[in-house]
């Protein structure tokens, strides 16, 4: 980083800026490089077929020799989805909470990582001190327990991220350390990094206590079975389920893989607490009244293949709709999921169940702060800079005016790009370069390996599918030895068109008959006359472009 | 119609029921069919390049000589664009108001059907009757001029059909007539049909005459150029923009298809109204100061072809963003389109635009009714029977809730699916049966030759990509002639997959040379014989599951 100064703290990200997801922050002074989440992202429509993306850690692996730790701010997989991928190439210590360390544990088992990381369960109060470095960190209130905002002290002065935050302040868990938040602010901070998910959000976010208010009217009011979707990852609302079902005299039973081992985890550290015998098994659903009946499962974002898609779509194996049967979405769709979760809703109402969704039954809070508590971090926190995470350019650029609302001028906040590094001295800020960044896509066990030109033709198969055209040959004489035959897929029903293949396969052949005459040798001159035959008949005949494909073989 | 008795009307819809879009409703008496609506739905994303969805025509083809008329309630294409698919098979007279009218003869005009096309404008007061039945109008208000509510009079009793409305107090262009609904009930209603877009959304729709007033402090606030998105149908709005522009002395230039086509039909039938110099070419906006410029185009709902989004890839001939430049979603997004709204945000902000969009800012309201406004209808037409169309299963479900709260018991109300016939007597209800019905896809020229199959087939292409696997066969001497070679597409990026190809290659080829031994002439051996030893291959290689697509050539 040549265009950082000796005496300039460096501060950049390899994912949340302009994007929801793969969160990965850097602060680098000097030798001394501190990585703050590794995050993934889950992909947009368009990235079809791919699982997840992660970031592009290509100056980590250059730099890996100065990275001195891996801090995470709470154990969301936007925010700890990237440590395996991470871990593979370069082994850093890692950082966190209790629960985010059961969580990513659990994690790093399941990818064969987990006997040489290095891993360390951090309290609100550790400080951990490298050469020029230290870390500390504050209590923050978020949809999952132990969240942290993290505070990096370097020479040039104090960089603040305050990891994904709202103020509940009568939240369910521990409240946020309001008043470590006012002392960082009165030592004095060189620049937040303060999360923007909801900056468009005017106001103050819901209590999480206004829904455990109404997920116990629900237990008080329903008679039937009852069937909570939640994010597995929050553990509250988890327990305030588990609560409702123990006070109501029912049992909970758990379904879908995310579920199961957040209950597990969560058990374990001590985050769930229930009488030894809350939980039964999937087969007992059956044997219990519908009154003692509480199952708790995935599937809130309408996903095609969790527990409650399936138990929507009737391909449930033990979970069967039966009239009186209520489901309480304590959720709300992430943008790109409301079609899906409105089509399980539908699907569930016609099965005959009574369906409690949307943000008028205030069942599901979100866990970032709104405008209001945006601006309270500003005011604890009293940054000289500003750089707004976390979000869309536009949530971004949103928080920019609400830190200038709070007296940080828009000279003095930074919306940045991936890859941007901001050069921050005692008393001087700028964007003084760049970094390698972007996005690696991961599908199936490849990481990487799909790049645009794959994801150009799965668009277009997709869309027009494809047609191949086959032909065999003699290159000696000139001849065609077989063919052409042609095979579509994803274009028409072939049994339904024989005339349309029909009428092309003689119109490739004649076309073809005619290239031989010429005694090419050319394969490219052979494909291309199959390509610009066969296209523009197809368009006409259908108005579909699909993807041509001729296959020449040589006998 | 065997199931319908003889004094009995039928009711039916072939869309429109249980889903948003495609409306196509049927009231039939004995040999009389009145046909109300004839829609197109907009697919949904796992409808893999199919352009639109029409209703299965069966039971109106093969009962057309029953058909008296298909009714127009306004000219929306989820009410209109199924006509010339409609016409295609069966060339019913058509009667619309005057806007629906000059839209539909703009729609049928581009499918080259206007010639044989049997139009009729109908004003509010006009009675079209049958011999057994006959139809009259009642205004309503809605997103788009000339909406019309539709009473069909049949021996055992009326049958209304609100088509889309709100009740709005202050509307832009004229009111619902609430008298002529009261007069309506009071003569006596069997069946109302009822639009439920809205019914989960409590209160009252708001006025777009609030609307109108921040389009109004838009163009007094704003001093650089206006770029106003918005449906291009939604000629109230079109008009606004055009008035604020006119009073502000701006002029307008209009991108967009769409767009030039609705103001084109709005001026000529007198629904736009600007002096003459108001509109200006596209290449005149460069030529003008800032503010003495609007631009109205299409895009509101971020699809990537349209004028705007390519102004936001800066990719539009005509507008590049400026700065200065004040971007306004009149509109909001349809569910399934947030992602791509939000990214076309997301760019005109980066690239330099200030952006009006969203619920907050009160520059778009619905055109649908909601809870209390679908009351107050049940309360005017105070129907006997309830039937509710135009939305999701939920949508219906919640509407008989709202009909029960007004004296509709849940026992009269009939939440139909498509297909269902309603039999209605005198003073009897009950679904007695089904006709056929489904949908039938539109790709390019293709009507109805995309099933399910080649969707399927798109669908695992799009994920998965295509493994090709060519070999051509001596079959007299059971000898591999060449090959097999291996192709993909949307699979790896093959270049950088090639050890991964080879290895495959070979193992096909040690697996087809032992199946020669076998001396087998069994072509489907070969091909199963191939693709049993690709798959497991690729998926344990990359946790893929491409389709294998395996290529005999016989030489």
């Amino acid at each position: 980083m040549k265009f950082v100064k000796n005496d300039q703290a460096a501060v950049f990200a390899l994912g949340g800026l302009g994007e929801i997801g793969k969160n990965t922050y850097g602060v680098q002074f000097q030798d001394e490089i501190i990585l703050i989440d590794a995050g993934i992202k889950f992909p947009e429509d368009e990235l079809l077929g791919i699982d997840y993306v992660i970031p592009d850690y290509t100056y980590l692996i250059q730099n890996q020799d100065k990275i001195k730790g891996l801090f995470i701010t709470h154990g969301h997989e936007d925010h700890i989805g990237g440590i395996p991928y991470l871990l593979r190439e370069i082994n850093v210590p890692i950082y966190a909470g209790k629960l985010a360390i059961g969580l990513i544990r659990n994690k790093l088992d399941e990818h064969g990582l987990l006997r040489t990381a290095k891993l360390n369960t951090i309290q609100e109060d550790d400080v951990i001190k490298f050469r020029k470095t230290s870390i500390s960190f504050f209590r923050t209130t978020h949809s999952i327990p132990d969240s942290y905002g993290i505070v990096v002290k370097t020479p040039p002065g104090n960089i603040v991220h305050t990891g994904d935050f709202k103020f509940d302040f009568t939240p369910v868990g521990e409240p946020a350390n309001l008043s470590r938040m006012a002392e960082i602010g009165k030592e004095g901070v060189l620049c937040l990094l303060s999360d923007s998910t909801n900056s468009e959000v005017p106001g103050f976010t819901m209590s999480e206590k206004v829904v455990s208010g109404n997920i116990s009217d629900i237990f008080s009011r329903v008679d039937g079975r009852l069937i909570f979707a939640t994010f597995a990852s929050n553990i509250y609302r988890l327990q305030q389920v588990i609560e409702g079902a123990v006070k109501h005299n029912r049992k909970v039973a758990v379904f879908g893989r995310s579920m199961e081992s957040a209950i597990r985890i969560g058990q374990e550290l001590g985050y769930i607490v229930a009488p030894k015998d809350t939980f039964i098994e999937a087969n007992q659903i059956n044997k219990l009244p519908a009154n003692e009946v509480t199952i708790l499962c995935t599937g809130s974002q309408g996903e095609p293949m969790a527990a409650l898609s399936r138990v929507a779509n009737g391909t449930h194996r033990q979970i069967q709709i039966i009239p009186g049967d209520t489901v309480v979405f304590s959720s709300s769709p992430i943008p790109g999921n409301n079609v899906s979760v409105s089509r399980t809703i539908n699907k569930l109402y016609r099965a005959g169940a009574d369906v409690i969704h949307g943000p008028l039954s205030d069942i599901h809070t979100s866990g970032h702060g709104s405008q209001e508590e945006q601006k309270l971090m500003l005011r604890l926190i009293r940054p000289q800079y500003f750089m707004p995470i976390h979000g869309e350019y536009r949530m971004l650029k949103e928080h920019t005016k609400l830190a200038a609302a709070c007296d940080v001028d828009y000279d003095k906040s930074f919306v940045m790009d991936i890859g941007d590094v901001l050069a921050l001295g005692k008393d001087n800020a700028m964007v003084a370069g760049k970094i390698p960044s972007g996005s690696v896509y991961v599908d199936g066990s490849g990481i990487g390996d799909i790049g645009n030109i794959v994801l150009r033709d799965r668009r277009i198969l997709s869309e027009e599918g494809l047609v191949m055209v086959v032909v065999s040959i003699n290159m000696k004489e000139f001849k065609i030895a077989s063919g052409p035959d042609i095979i579509s897929r994803g274009f028409v029903y072939m049994r339904e068109s024989e005339d349309l293949i029909n009428e092309a396969q003689k119109l490739v052949a004649s076309h073809l008959n005619k290239v031989m005459e010429r005694r090419t040798t050319q394969w490219s001159e052979i494909k291309n006359e199959i390509t610009d035959t066969i296209a523009p008949f197809l368009y006409d005949k259908t108005k579909r472009r699909p993807m041509i494909l001729p296959i020449i073989m040589e006998v």
